[in-house]
């Protein structure tokens, strides 16, 4: 299993067989399940790979950022943020447009429906890998139940206290239970606690937004021409880091939270326990690390008001706008930086670091322990004393948590992002050597034990599957510029084509209009005075009788984008639930085989009935103790008797 | 059992365990089925009355009807036929509108959610019962295979057949299967045939729309006043008849044709041809029943064009138009009329006479017969000769088919007729004894088959609950006009009520832009010279620069159409989701007891064992034959050497 271990054997099967008599059924079915989900994410990045070059290559054929880098149509556009900014020209994020086509173009939209489909079939194919799986090493039999039902002590101890605390009433013993009333306090705290930090990331990302918000208006006001060029990218990046921080921090603070709040729950058996210990933590940790990216894909932009009547929050911050080639890139962005630095930092450096740090510190202590008894002379430890150093296993939970908030990342936000197949792909390559290396060398040998399934993470796969069915669809027609697009095309171009298009989107904006102070102080800056500027939105313009009122092609577009998420969901769930019944769940040859393996068993059973009959009744001849004859039916009586009563 | 075919018994628990005994397990969970399918149907119809009383309640404080029935309000509407028909005034539709309160009221969106909970709640709760039952009459370790795996004898013909075809080129006779290559032509014949039939089916809804649109065209024309004045009426209701007719003539058709290309694609075992032939019937059967209602519901009255512009089919024949109340209310009278006929028709006259005319020509036959032979003395029939004479038992199919469509009126457009469940009930009640008279008065005692679940139709049931979702959220934003008064009330509204909302709906139309040759001959029929008809649609009125361009209310109204949808089916699949996760399989009586029984039977068994290890050894001791000491090892290791291949 050493060899198994090593980063070079990445391209070879994992011997789940020896995995599964060395550590026992269950961690054989994780780095069986994290070997089915690698394998298929092969093809699934391959495709990933395959869309982005696609939009490479389309790159300079897109007329919206050809649009936009055009010198010629010289577009002047509002200010970003009141009196410090100024007015600037659109022809300035001419780079931003092109490379937000990378990921903002048709062949995403076939990507996500890709992608939905291949998350069924993953769920399909462990079914069936994990029949197979059972099959081989001998589980079909095997109820769960058997082996975790019975109670745990500090259940029992709980039980006992009450019990005491009864009897000193009355003096009865009768088998206690905890009622609904001795578990709601319980419950309450588990409640208020999960909110209290469901609340917390809430506040920490809004808090993350205004730092945004303020740095980027106090950038603007330098005179260095240097910072005020690259504000968009210092304050985003910044921001993005300060969140993959706090979302490291949170995510192991959460992870003991978690923990605590089970404990106090007192579930009756170990099942049980973990059972609620990973929805609690997977809830707490889905929340934590996907808050700001749903932000950035759902929110950002969409309230920020109008010029002369922009929103504002604590009266002088205005809501922050989405860079002009659309949220996607920013999404895009934050969802790159997010995954990738969480992986590399949490994954990598902290599964291999934190163990060695912790074995040194063990190897340090023992050493001054040494030292302080310096008659004892040095020898070399027995195995047993080198393995009782490592550390002691704390369970599979962390390792599955990490892999199935992956599995969120590859499938959630894929529409904005199909290179993350492939980044998952690379992290697992590495991720199952480390595990395998970890599992054999750093931690002592954990108990062997049975499982049948990979439990609670199934529904939640399944869960992360369904609802990214419907965040694709309001990625696509909401976050990306799919749907304005071939509404413009089929609706209001002239000649059906995409020209015209940028536009289309800019609505129009008299400057007189802004709110007294909120005008920019150097209206000068471009070199010519302003009148009308332009914004990004579906609005009427100031010479309409309805002037900034919401337009008729807002409307249009908004209706175009809910009919696709409809189609989109609808034609996505029914292509799943197609692939899920045209897969069946116990492969043929395994049916097959159950089935003849029971009629041999039955058969060889009845055999050796017939050999014990006939044993019996020669010696019945022989030694003619007409008593035992009597003895047969007598025990098919009581085992009648025993059947009966159900 | 006579006791309980008697229509005196409706309120009582229906026997099952006795119908089990007599009949089999197969038609035992029929029953089973259907008591616990109309047991639920009564909290369902409950509700579906308390709705529907609260539309009567409220029908007088509907301020939509109310702005209708105002007759100083003096709405000209434009003529709803070219030439013939003339300008009309709105508050003529007065008992219309104030009807299709009763259907189109907030309450049906609750009770459209309510359905579609009780959808998943009924199939929970069957899987209860049949687990439940399973568990009572002993078939949970019952594999549904061993029984029905024997390939038919039409199947094994066929194959005999290619078998010999083939020997007469080359002598090999390994075994033979039927090929992609040897079914092809079936498949072909199936699809093309299904297709075909539907085709048919549609083609036939389109006739009855032209012979609608004509006969009212023809009508309009009668100069006979009562006649013009129930023109809608007497055509709306012929029509029906019509379609419900062609239902139930098409419904036994199909249901040959569905046996005719089940036969000839020739399945494998009985347990498939069942499986195909359900399958290809309900879908045929189920585009029959449906068709005609998914035409109201979705497709009338919206491609009519705009006055001035009408579409037209065959150049002369104008698309028809709802009611101005809403075709919610032509829904309700399609839906109702065809769910009744087909119950009233279908299930008690053709149930109950088909057999009892049958059964008389089949005595007057036999009685001819014994006429001719006159010199056999008259006796008494034997029982076995009185059953003989009864009809030959034809499956369950057709039980099955009648309730599962049945299932599909209460809840795929429950949105539009909240009675539906309650008639479903009235009808369920009389069907059970139905069933159950037939069965044991009119039919041969069928074969006792066994079966562990309702197989392919609780698939069935759950794609029918699935749909319901869909269909209802479009039902309730597209058919009924509950989302444009909310975007009325919210958007528009001056006062936030619904007064002007009549007004609101109706768009304006110059008489004098109506193309030649289709403005109505009588511009006088109402007194004055009509200038400016209404008509309902969101368009932009003549004086406005796009003039008929549709409106922007019209986007914004088919927006919040939309995001209805979406909410409402995610919001109920959710909760179904939710509902499914809460209610276990199991029930946890039935799971402790297994798992009992369980442990009770290894007990039992050990013993057993011992005590007949003890009568060998006794004997041994006793005889003294060391030979036989070998035999028992033998054996295991006989059990090693089959188990180990695997």
């Amino acid at each position: 299993s050493t060899k198994w271990a090593s980063y070079g054997m990445f391209y070879k099967y994992q011997p789940l067989d020896l995995i599964r008599k060395y550590f026992g059924e269950k961690i054989g079915l994780y780095f069986a399940w994290l070997g089915v989900y690698t394998q298929l994410l092969i093809p699934a990045s391959t495709v990933g790979v395959i869309v982005f070059l696609y939009g490479c290559a389309t790159v300079d054929e897109n007329i919206p950022s050809m649009e936009m880098c055009d010198h010629r149509s010289n577009i002047t556009m509002c200010p970003l943020c009141d009196q410090t900014c100024s007015y600037w020209k659109l022809s300035t994020t001419c780079a931003t447009a092109r490379a937000s086509h990378l990921f903002d173009n048709p062949a995403t939209v076939f990507f996500s429906i890709f992608m939905a489909l291949w998350a069924a079939m993953f769920l399909e194919h462990w079914k069936r890998c994990q029949m197979r799986l059972n099959y081989k090493w001998d589980l079909t039999g095997f109820e769960e139940e058997e082996v975790s039902d019975h109670p745990r002590p500090e259940y029992e101890a709980k039980i006992l206290s009450k019990v005491l605390k009864k009897e000193s009433k009355n003096k009865e013993t009768e088998k206690e239970k905890l009622t609904w009333k001795d578990r709601s306090p319980a419950y309450l705290t588990n409640i208020v606690g999960i909110l209290f930090m469901i609340g917390l990331t809430f506040a920490i990302v809004f808090g993350v937004i205004l730092y945004r918000i303020s740095t980027a208006a106090a950038m603007a006001v330098s005179s260095d021409p240097y910072t005020k060029d690259n504000v968009r990218v210092i304050v985003t990046a910044t921001a993005v880091i300060i969140n993959l921080v706090v979302i490291l921090i949170l995510d192991e603070v959460y992870g003991s939270i978690a923990r605590w709040l089970t404990q106090i729950e007192v579930p009756k058996t170990d099942k049980s326990f973990e059972e609620r210990l990973i929805f609690k933590a997977f809830l707490l940790k889905f929340v934590n690390a996907y808050t700001p990216i749903f932000y950035v894909a759902f929110f950002k932009g969409r309230f920020t008001g109008r010029p002369g009547k922009y929103m504002y929050i604590f009266r002088s911050m205005r809501m922050e706008e989405c860079a002009p080639g659309g949220c996607l890139m920013e999404l895009c962005i934050q969802l790159s930086i997010i995954m990738l630095g969480k992986q590399l930092i949490q994954n990598n450096l902290f599964e291999i670091g934190i163990p060695k740090l912790k074995k040194l510190i063990r190897y340090l202590k023992l050493k001054r322990e040494v030292k302080l008894e310096p008659d004892s002379n040095y020898k070399k430890p027995q195995q047993y004393e080198a393995d009782y150093n490592l550390e002691p296993f704390a369970g599979l939970t962390p390792e599955y948590m990490e892999m199935i908030i992956q599995f969120g990342f590859v499938t959630l936000f894929v529409a904005s992002f199909p290179l993350a197949p492939l980044f998952a792909l690379l992290n697992n390559v590495i991720e199952i050597r480390l595990d395998a290396k970890k599992f054999t060398t750093e931690l002592r040998r954990p108990n062997a034990a049975k499982a049948k399934d990979i439990g609670i993470w199934y529904n939640i796969l399944r869960g992360i599957g369904k609802l990214a069915v419907i965040i694709n669809a309001f990625v696509i027609s909401f976050t990306s510029d799919f749907i304005p697009r071939l509404v413009f095309m089929y609706l209001y171009s002239p000649d059906g084509t995409l020209h015209g298009f940028t536009n289309n989107t800019l609505s129009y904006f008299n400057v007189s209009h802004f709110e007294a102070g909120s005008e920019p102080r150097e209206a000068m800056a471009l070199g010519y005075k302003v009148e009308i500027c332009r914004y990004k939105d579906y609005r009427e313009p100031p010479w309409s009788p309805e002037a900034y009122d919401v337009s008729k092609e807002f409307w249009s577009v908004l209706a175009a984008r809910l009919a696709f998420v409809i189609i989109f969901q609808n034609l996505v769930m029914f292509m799943s639930d197609f692939v899920d019944w045209l897969i069946p769940d116990i492969p043929k040859e395994i049916s097959e085989r159950i089935s003849k393996e029971k009629l041999l068993m039955v058969d060889l059973f009845l055999k050796e009935e017939q050999t014990k009959q006939q044993i019996v009744e020669e010696s019945l001849k022989g030694t003619a103790i007409p008593l035992l004859v009597l003895i047969a039916p007598l025990v098919y009586g009581l085992g009648l008797l025993f059947i009966l009563p159900f």
